[in-house]
């Protein structure tokens, strides 16, 4: 008896042991018991979601005299420590359980129920005086909670983590843009060498990316700021107060301080989960992006002897023991794999939320999962390619001015004084001998250096003519 | 001799036999030969684009005093033939070519080039009065004129081709929402019974559900107006005049009345084709959203005996030689394959926009190829579902009436009177005798049927509570 | 300083502070410092792969003269440890960081070498006399050891984990199979009744769908059994003994079970892993074929009355806390949910292979992660999926029986008899009445209710005509 | 009535016109107006192998006893003028259209019965004396035909078209590893300048990448042998003789000299495609393979000046006007499209093929129309790869040489001589100064010029130790 380490929980199918030590109930139980699958438990953002949700739907049940203030009270003090996080560990079911996430809303239900009653000095497990369901879950479902918690993580992480992890590296990369605004080198379509353009506009080009990426991910938040919460079982909000979805709404609204609202078909709301199809796309954009910067910047590091060479990355690992100037793009290995790794929760997505039957998707924690997943890599990753890349990264303008001035396509420059064929001419010569175009330019006799140097000039080649 | 089918076209490379029915070039001719892949050639609507954007850039050069009013004349001309589709077989390059599209750009000068000089009466083949690059080329690179085709060819299509198609649909599920408001059938949750809800209300989740797809999508368009046009090769805009990016892409703007603008980063605008990740990700939404109610279409059109039976599907097709009421749910297939070829579609154009390097992505092609083709799929298929099977539903209302009172999930309408242990009792009776809840109730003796049928109204069970 | 709680370890790039109570070393800190990415750690049986991998190396080097009997017996015994699980939580490396696995190849080395002196009651961090590169590294590279421990860890899953998991459902389902045989049913095609087949014929797709689907599984096991271990830095072998990769792969087959060999090619064993997307393509196989079968489980079980109802699903948790009989198919949408995700995977994996360059494909990790991720979700849920429904499940006879002899297809039957077109008037009399074929041809008078059950008769329906 | 330029044609729903010069029938015509979607029609390969399927069906109904010898030689006649093209403009049905196929079925019955009445003079549209139905479908369904075409189909393409292209490229290949065997380069990890390799060892890793894949194709063939044919309408073989199935395999076999054979689970064959998905997967492993040798080769010769360099690609198409040596890596670019598009049906096929319920998955158009889409894409562009780029590729020996030599990893070679401090004071010194390592080795005064040539050989280090 005094050694006893576990308590009897109760559900509607009987009883089940539960450690003593966990504030969870019969039905987290049996689903940690049922879903032994994989290692993934349901994101820790969505349990902070959950919490503000069951705060919220307790002062709303209050407001409208369904609650008592004390049980209000109890479930308030209750949720906001799982808003805290300080209950982490009393959420371990996996995301592969029920579709539509109701063993962890029973979860929440039972630890913040269970939290309740201790914080009242009653006893845990059992039910009294704040009950899993009839309290904790008043006026709600499964089938509207979950997805509300859903749309509350979503949008909390865009907007607090995501965004700000993505300014963060536009601006170190609009830094660079500014530092390298006065470098000229060679341009590249093809991979083929092509007319000059400035290090900083290779990097305006980066910037201009990401800005439309955060311009994109902005104008999928409407839809995420739409929230179920009201529509009970189906969508009909059926046993819910008619006033119960908007009030709901407008305090989850407060206590986050982002403008949810009710959405406005709740049957769309429980069945399919479009809003975060449309905001994953912006995310796969952000990947997209982040690939070709990632991309280029190792490329451009590509050396140090027989690569490209044009940028020197900071060594933040030993790339080599015995190799100086030997720096793997680490950070872009990692942004790439990232962004990798983002297209794959893309299909994930798309095929989950296509799957949805009648008043119900039961996709909803493949969903979430591999949203919250997205969101922490690439917030994590931009701030660490940020910070140990993109901040280190210098310009080796010797090398640089060297490929630019070698570059045979400044022939163009002549173009336009000693005609086409003539330029031509210099350009398979010095093609042909492995000379500079100065060179061959001389031998064939068409102009003297003075002349030669007073037109090919790369620093006028990188804007539209002069008017 | 006489009887030569051919002619002779030059490039840089020399020259190549062309048939002489033909009016485009060399350029095209060599790709013709080395591209035989596949069955796929450029989007017809990108040819239309480029007639487009070949006349605004021929009208703009000659506003900025860089173009002959003959030649410009003489441009607009063929170019307006090409804008009619009038040489559509003219176009006969692969979309698997060269990755800028360079090829194409090509195909559209030497054919707007030869019929401008068909109509100035000079020899075909001989760049004179008009010459393919000199002149229908002008102020241009392929770079910047192909993305800048793909957003026209992109937008027109998404404005004058998707989005009523989709609003077609809209309407023709908004009706049947207005006829059917007034049945009520049993919900589905995980696909078991659950609570009541209207007819009218599952179809007004179909209504949200393309309402906020079309919001989507038009929040996408911006991207698309953004125009690559007046970058020149890298983005810098060499060899354009200041002026000319900006005119020509209000000149775009004038011929097609779409807001298009100058892109206000080049670089970017080369190198990346992000506008089309996002633009599309709208059009994986829109394809998942599709997907759930052509499905929920042909899950309640199941039957005729032994599935849900709730719709009667238009029989179009014979489905049985001998079977009345075997509709197979033909337009829900065809509807369901196209959103999964869109899928498809989406992992393609995210996977080629992201493998741009320095200044030019090389998967332009490929990427209108995918997202033309989703529009086509979409717009078409809505069209067709909307024609031949949403316009034609009607409901079984005795089937479904038989279904919702058969539902023994009514029984929550007798808790808050009998206390839930008796109404529970009355479930268990029913569902293990295979009776009906009045009939249980009645042997159980806890209500008359009076008071049953008073208290078991599903169509009280279709909103919130009264307040 | 009594109470200091870090130790210095060094590495090329200087001295760093790390965790006194971890084994690990410099590398290893620099990296959880540099990729705080996400929570995706180095998945647990990749350690376990290296252990096996150092272990055989050491040996293989001893074997070979090149390493002294007391160090390779040091290093067998801390691999062994490894191996063992002991050290899990001294890999606390990422996912995503140096994407050729590099910091989890030195973490590897780090720990065993501290181990190893630790052992030799040497001093950690002291690396002697257990250099972690002169000997736990000893004759290999990052760039052949980390897709060596990849092939392993994927091959053992496959052969321990993930076949015995699939064979276990395969033979569930045939238990079924078996149980069911005698069960004739409504066949169902395009959602709309079809001719009968028997319970038990239905259940033998699914047992054929997985047989086929371990089959390919297997085929594809060839490839993973290739190591690229001996091809050190780019895939010459510089710096091996001739025999090295021949004898290590031999030590790892034996240490194994498994018929490891040498890769015939390490140039493209360690730029490219082909291997991984194509045994990932069985997985994605068995995928679809799971995502069938719980499909055809969930909606065969749909009700309790206003669905198909042919399959009562086990009741491991409560549906509805009133109403019997509704058993959410939790079973059907965690495996339906790990099906997507094994599809995010495989696009994935995929993307992530496709793009190596030269002599290293920098994508290891995330292909690694999501493969094992692949193996772990369908292993634990075919098993979950096994033990928790598809053991349970059983058949609603009179449900079945009712629906069959329900169905208008049954007039089939009659057409050899009396013709199509008096069949068809009979189907279409009872369709078109709502009565049963038996009491339209009565009533039509085309057969006596003798001879109508005389042939009408499903269990003769379920195989071809006899001969 | 003489300028009469339709007939009428008629199925179980009534007549329709069809135009006057088609042979295809009422059911054809109706699909055509209600599936009017996007511009894929089905692939004319399966229009082939469902001649091939209707001659061997008619051939065993005739060895069956079921259908006499003139109506089976009329559906011989006719369907040999299928196989052999004659009429693929017959066939205009979408791929949109119902999931089985059915309408495709249809219009191949049709256009064989018609042609068959043609030759047999009777009246076109008048189903005598050869029946679409019960001559040409004889003993079988739209549900065992459709999937069978598509086996074949498959096969004969994988067998017939795309392995010899593979092959093809890769003897290519092994023709360029073999002449440039004697070429010692620098290999590049993390694109960063690493120890030698010989350009022919680089070229190796291609084909050994090509060996595999064709392998892994090979080994998905077995499950596109197996065919449906036999299960009529749910698998069960209703309807059909008992040795139906065995026999009409038997005839395919013989008549495509393929190793066809009667699926071993009817069911599974008509109700998944999982045989399509794991073939296809072996199709993405090869795209993955191609992406990497074709962005090898474009990367390895990018330049003229200004990038890598070591390889120089034929010159197809005009690169530049005026730019010699600036040569576009346009085959390298339509082999990456290709290779991209391909990962998207991939996608497209796996979500297809998990949607099967029941005994039918009604996405077999889709899935057919990728598969074959993919067949042709990797095959021409693998042709057209090895013909204009591979046959043409030339090493740039001097641009080889001078990187290799100029790479300081050479340094290594020196290690063991003078030690690993030493030499990378050599190292640091070469990349500080900007000098060649002899020049910082004599600077420094640890080796004579002899000593340091002898030990810096990088053709000593392609290859592991000498024993």
């Amino acid at each position: 008896m005094t050694l006893k380490n576990t308590r009897l929980e109760s559900d509607s199918m009987g009883t089940i042991e539960v450690p003593a030590d966990k504030y969870w109930g019969a039905q987290t139980q049996r689903s940690i018991e049922h879903f032994a699958i994989g290692r993934d438990v349901m994101p820790r953002e969505l349990i902070r979601a959950f919490g503000i949700l069951k705060k919220a739907a307790a002062i709303t049940n209050h407001e409208l005299g369904l609650m008592k203030k004390e049980t209000m009270e109890l479930i308030v003090k209750a949720a906001d420590e799982v808003i805290a996080g300080r209950f982490d560990d009393q959420f371990p079911l996996k995301v592969w359980q029920t579709g539509s996430g109701t063993q962890t809303n029973m979860n929440v239900n039972e630890v913040i129920s269970n939290r309740a009653i201790e914080i009242a000095t009653g006893k845990i497990g059992g039910k009294d005086p704040v009950h899993p369901n009839d309290h904790v879950n008043q006026s709600q479902s499964s089938n509207d909670t979950f997805p509300t918690a859903m749309h509350i993580a979503a949008a909390e992480a865009v907007v607090h983590i995501l965004l700000p992890a993505i300014q963060e590296l536009r601006d170190g990369l609009a830094e660079k843009q500014k530092q390298f605004s006065h470098i000229i080198k060679v341009g590249r379509t093809h991979l083929q060498d092509a007319v000059p353009l400035t290090l900083g506009q290779e990097f305006s080009g980066y910037v201009a990316q990401l800005d439309a990426a955060m311009a994109n991910i902005k104008a999928t938040l409407p839809g995420l700021f739409e929230l179920a919460i009201g529509g009970t079982a189906v969508g009909t909000g059926l046993n819910a107060h008619p006033q119960f979805a908007e009030k709901a709404a407008a305090a989850i609204a407060k206590l986050t301080g982002l403008p949810f609202v009710s959405a406005p078909n709740k049957f769309a709301a429980l069945a399919a989960h479009d809003a975060f199809v449309f905001a994953h796309g912006a995310l796969k954009t952000l990947a997209c992006a982040l690939m070709k910067i990632a991309n280029d910047v190792r490329w451009l590091g590509s050396g140090p002897r027989c690569g490209l060479g044009e940028l020197i990355l900071p060594a933040n690992e030993p790339g080599s023991s015995i190799m100086p100037g030997k720096v793997n793009p680490t950070q872009s290995e990692a942004m790439t794999m990232v962004c990798v790794q983002v297209m794959g929760h893309d299909a994930a997505i798309g095929f989950a939320d296509s799957q949805g039957n009648f008043e119900l998707n039961v996709f909803k924690p493949v969903i979430i999962h591999n949203f919250m997943n997205s969101i922490r890599l690439l917030s994590d990753s931009a701030r660490m390619f940020n910070k140990y890349c993109v901040k280190g990264l210098e310009a080796d303008e010797r090398a640089i001015n060297e490929s630019v001035h070698n570059s045979l396509m400044l022939v163009t420059a002549l173009a336009p004084k000693i005609g086409y064929d003539k330029a031509a001419q210099i350009a398979h010569k010095a093609w042909h001998d492995g000379t500079s175009l100065l060179d061959a330019c001389l031998a064939l006799g068409y102009l003297s250096e003075k002349e030669f140097k007073e037109l090919v000039r790369p620093e006028d080649m990188v804007g539209p003519k002069k008017g």
